[in-house]
C-alpha cells in the first residue's frame, strides 16, 4: 500500500540517503498521530462528530441560537432571497469583487443597532477576532487579555506581534497593573459573557481602567448580542460604551442572528484601518450572500420583536433556579448560558449522553476545551422554548443527572 | 464629544493619576489610526470598499469563481434547499449542534472526489489552513514553508507554535535543504497555485523530498481543485499525490466551487486528529447549511460536466498569448490565473479604474498584498467566458494599458 507512494524513484538505498544531517530512515511522517489518538483514548478524551438528520429535532439547548432564528421562516426566506440575488457565494475577497451591497446594508443596520459608528461583516466571529487583534496591535503594543478569553482571541494575540499579557479573570484591578507597567500602544480585551460559563466582565470597570492608561478596549460581544442591552443591543451597548471612541466589539453572526459570519464594531477608523490592514479581511473571501441575508432578516426581526432578547434571559434564570434547587452546582447566568458542574470528564459525557438518549441535546464541555479543566454541561436558553419544553429538558437534565 | 465618554468619574485631574508607571495623559488610544491612514494615503495604498449592485454586471476577470458556478441556478437552487431544510445556521460548533448530515455528505463527496481517505470541512479556506498547520505543527516541529504561500499559511505557521523555515519560492533543493538539517516530526507547506501569479508548485519534487526527508506535505489546494486535474480533481491529484499516507491537502468551497468555507482532506487519522485538535475546527460556528449545499451542488455539476476546468485553463492560456502578444509581461499561467505587471501601484490601479469604467473587473494586487513589491492586474479566467468576452475583455485590458 505505501510503496504506491514512494513518488519517483529512490536511488538509494532506504538508509542511505544522509548527506549533512546523517542517516534517517524513510519513516511514517504522520505516525505520531496513531500514538496520539491512543493517548486521548485512554484519557477519555477522544471526540467525533455526530451529524445530525434534518428531521429528527432533539430539544436542543447545546446550539447557541440563542433566539431561535436559524430556523425562523422570515430568516430562512432572507436567506433565500439573498443567494437568489447575489449568487451562492461572494466569488472574492471584500476588497475585489466580494463587497455587494447587501454587505454593506448589513454593515450599516448592525452599527446602528449597536450603536456604532461602522462596522465590517467577516466571514466568521473568529475572523472577526483575528481581524480586530492583529490590526490594532503589533509590535510595541501590549495587549491585557482576560485568562478566560474565547480561543479565537487567544490566536488573535498569539498572531498580533504584541506583547501579551494574560490577566486573572474578570478582575479590573489585574488589567490596571498590567496596563500600568507599559508605556507603547496598549488593548486590553475581553469577552463581554464569557462562553464556558456564561458570566459577564466588569464592562464599565475595565473601561475605566482603560480610558485611565490610554489603552483601547475591544470587547467580544459573541453572546451578548441578541441576549443583552436594550432589545438585545448587546453588552457594550448595555454598558454605555457603544460608540465611544476608544472601544471596539467583535460580534458573530453565528449565535443570536442564526446565521454565519462576524463583525468589528467601532469608530470609522478603525473599521478604516481594518479594510487596510487585517490580513483575515483581506486575504478572505467574502461572506456567503446567504449567510449576510440571513443575519440582515435576524436583526430586523430582533428589531420588531426585542422580547426575544428578554425571553432568553429569564429563561436562562429559571435553568439555573431549578437546577441548583435540584442540588445540582450551576453559576448564575448573566445572559443566555448556564454551566452546570460534572464530577468528571467521563461523568460528563454520560450525562450528555442520557439526555440526548432521552431526546434532549446538551453541551457537554471537557479538557482541554474548558479553561480550569473542569468539566460541565453548558446550556443555552433559547427565547423560542415554550415552558413545556423548558420543564421537560429541566426533568431529564436533573433525572439524568450523576449521583455524587 | 470626548466627553460623552469618560466611563466612571475620574478622581484626580488630568496628569495626576500615576501610580508605580508614573504620570501619562488620558490620551487618544486609537490617534495612532490618523497616523497611518495619513501615511497610506500620502503612499498611494489607501483602499476602500466599492460594493457591487446585483444589477450592475461588469464583465468579471477579478473573481475566483473559476467555473462561474457562484450564479449556476443548480447551485443557488442547492443553497436554497439546504436553508429551508437546515435553517440559516449551523447553530452551534462542529462537535455541538453544528454537524448535519449534509456536512458529513459533503465531506464524504468532497473526499471521494479529490480522492483522499477524509476530508474535514470548515468555516472557511483560511480556517482550514490554520486549522491544518496548527493540528499537525507543535512545539518542536520544522515547518518548511514556500516564501510565496498564502496569508492563511503564514498565519498558520505563526500559531503552530513550531519552528518555521521560510524557503525560496518554488524551489524543492531549499525544502531538502531545510529539512535535511532538522531530527525531529518535520511539515513541508505551499500553494499548489500561487494566489498572485498563477504559477504552479513542484508537487511531485516536493514530495520526494519529503518522502526522503520524512516530513508531511501540506498542499493549499485553493487555486487547484477544480482547475487542474482530471475533470478539476485537483493539483494534488494531479501530481498523484492524493491519497498518499503523508499528504495533506486543504481546499476553500469559496473559489471554483463558487461558495463558502474550505476543507481539509487527508488520510482518515489526520482528520480524527483535527476533529480533537484544531482550535479553528472546535472553537468555530459550523459551515452554514447554505454555503454547505451550494459546495455539494457545484461539486456534482462538476462532476457532470468536467470539461469546465480544462474551459478555464484554455481560457488562461488565451489571455496570455494575446496580452503578451500586445506587449504585456504577463506570467504563464499554470491555472485559471494571469498575472500582469504594472509599472507602479499608482499605474495598476488606474488601469483597473479605467478597465472597470469600460464594464471589466480586474484585480488589482498592490503592496503590501504582493510577495514581490510588484503591482500587477490579476485576471482570472472564468470556464463560462464567451469567446466575445473574451475578446471585449482583451480589447479592453490592452487599451487601457499604462504606456512604459
Ligand atoms: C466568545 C466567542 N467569540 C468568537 C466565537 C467565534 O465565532 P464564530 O463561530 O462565528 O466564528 C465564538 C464561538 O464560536 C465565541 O464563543
Ligand atoms: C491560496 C489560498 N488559500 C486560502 C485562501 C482562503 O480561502 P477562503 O477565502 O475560502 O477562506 C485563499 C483565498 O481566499 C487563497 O488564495
Amino acid at each position: 500500500m505505501a510503496a504506491r507512494y514512494l513518488y519517483g524513484q529512490p536511488t538509494r538505498g532506504r538508509w542511505d540517503h544522509g548527506t549533512t544531517g546523517g542517516p534517517r530512515p524513510v519513516h511514517d511522517a504522520l505516525g505520531w498521530l496513531d500514538d496520539e489518538a491512543a493517548r486521548r483514548h485512554r484519557a477519555g478524551l477522544h471526540r467525533e462528530l455526530r451529524p445530525r438528520a434534518a428531521d429528527a429535532a432533539p430539544l436542543d439547548l447545546a446550539g447557541n441560537d440563542y433566539l431561535g432564528l436559524a430556523r425562523h421562516p422570515e430568516v430562512i426566506a432572507a436567506a433565500v432571497e439573498a443567494a437568489e440575488r447575489w449568487g451562492a457565494g461572494a466569488t472574492g475577497s471584500r476588497l475585489v469583487t466580494g463587497s455587494t451591497a447587501l454587505h454593506a446594508e448589513l454593515e450599516a443596520e448592525l452599527a446602528d443597532f449597536c450603536g456604532f459608528e461602522a462596522a465590517l461583516v467577516l466571514a466568521s466571529g473568529y475572523a472577526a477576532n483575528l481581524a480586530a487583534l492583529t490590526a490594532l496591535g503589533g509590535r510595541g503594543t501590549l495587549i491585557a487579555s482576560d485568562a478566560g478569553n474565547h480561543a479565537s482571541l487567544i490566536d488573535g494575540c498569539r498572531l498580533a506581534h504584541a506583547e501579551v499579557a494574560v490577566v486573572p479573570h474578570a478582575d479590573p484591578a489585574a488589567f490596571d497593573k498590567a496596563l500600568d507597567r507599559h508605556q507603547g500602544r496598549a488593548l486590553a480585551v475581553t469577552d463581554s459573557v464569557f462562553s464556558v460559563d456564561g458570566d459577564a466582565a466588569p464592562l464599565p470597570a475595565l473601561a475605566a481602567v482603560c480610558r485611565e492608561r490610554g489603552a483601547a478596549l475591544i470587547v467580544d460581544d459573541a453572546h451578548g448580542l441578541g441576549v443583552l442591552g436594550e432589545g438585545g443591543r448587546g453588552a457594550v451597548a448595555a454598558a454605555g460604551l457603544a460608540g465611544a471612541p476608544d472601544v471596539v466589539a467583535t460580534v458573530t453572526l453565528s449565535k443570536s442572528l442564526g446565521s454565519q459570519g462576524g463583525a468589528v464594531l467601532g469608530p470609522r477608523r478603525v473599521i478604516d484601518h481594518l479594510v487596510n490592514a487585517a490580513r483575515t479581511f483581506i486575504f478572505d473571501t467574502g461572506l456567503a450572500p446567504a449567510a449576510a441575508g440571513a443575519a440582515l432578516g435576524a436583526l430586523r426581526l430582533l428589531r420588531r420583536e426585542p422580547g426575544r432578547a428578554e425571553r432568553a434571559r429569564s429563561h436562562a434564570a429559571t435553568l439555573h433556579r431549578r437546577l441548583t434547587a435540584g442540588g445540582l452546582s450551576a453559576a448564575r447566568p448573566d445572559a443566555a448560558v448556564v454551566s452546570v458542574r460534572a464530577p468528571s470528564p467521563e461523568a460528563a459525557v454520560g450525562w450528555a449522553a442520557e439526555c440526548r438518549a432521552a431526546g434532549v441535546a446538551v453541551g457537554c464541555f471537557r479538557p482541554p476545551s474548558v479553561p480550569d479543566g473542569v468539566s460541565r454541561l453548558r446550556l443555552t436558553a433559547r427565547a423560542d422554548l415554550t415552558r413545556g419544553a423548558l420543564n421537560r429538558a429541566l426533568a431529564t437534565i436533573l433525572t439524568t443527572a450523576p449521583r455524587p
